[in-house]
């Protein structure tokens, strides 16, 4: 059982994480930009879970919608308190999804 | 604070999962296929999550490693399994990392 995407080639943003200790409002603001992410231009899905660290991909049809969602304002909101108060560490990488198959 | 990835570019397999239930002796496999792929060529590291997903990335210097990881005898029995017992559903991206960056 296997589908192609319509959309390859599509690109996603690897965001793999390990927080701080405590919420601090970081639930609300996790589900806020899930929300805000979808109704972007370009957003495809997203895909999050977490355990010791947390992996976030979202997948978009260009590099253009991932620059944009990066420029948002109230995403940068979000990336100012990421760094100072929800994260330990972080690394995000983008790539280009070339090929995709399901079962 | 940010470091470039001396590798960049090189490949990420996305690997998105729906368990069934139980163990059936998932656990155990699953620990048996991340020490197996760290011993591969080519492999650079993996991250995985899981939540209501099973979110599962691994990274690699080229695509050559990612097939020859994907023909592994052993890896090959775990595949059907998966299929035959542990997932509900999978889907597999590879995509080609061009950027990185972390904090």
């Amino acid at each position: 059982m296997s589908k192609k995407n319509e959309f390859t080639p599509y690109y996603a943003v690897i965001f793999t994480s390990t927080r701080t200790e405590g919420d601090n409002e970081y639930s609300k603001m996790a589900d806020r930009m899930v929300e805000l992410a979808s109704q972007q231009d370009g957003f495809i899905s997203l895909d999050s879970a977490r355990e010791e660290i947390g992996i976030t991909v979202s997948y978009w049809r260009n590099l253009e919608s991932i620059k944009k969602w990066k420029a948002n304002s109230e995403h940068k909101i979000a990336q100012q308190k990421g760094k100072s108060n929800w994260y330990k560490n972080y690394t995000v990488r983008i790539a280009r999804v070339e090929n995709e198959y399901s079962f």
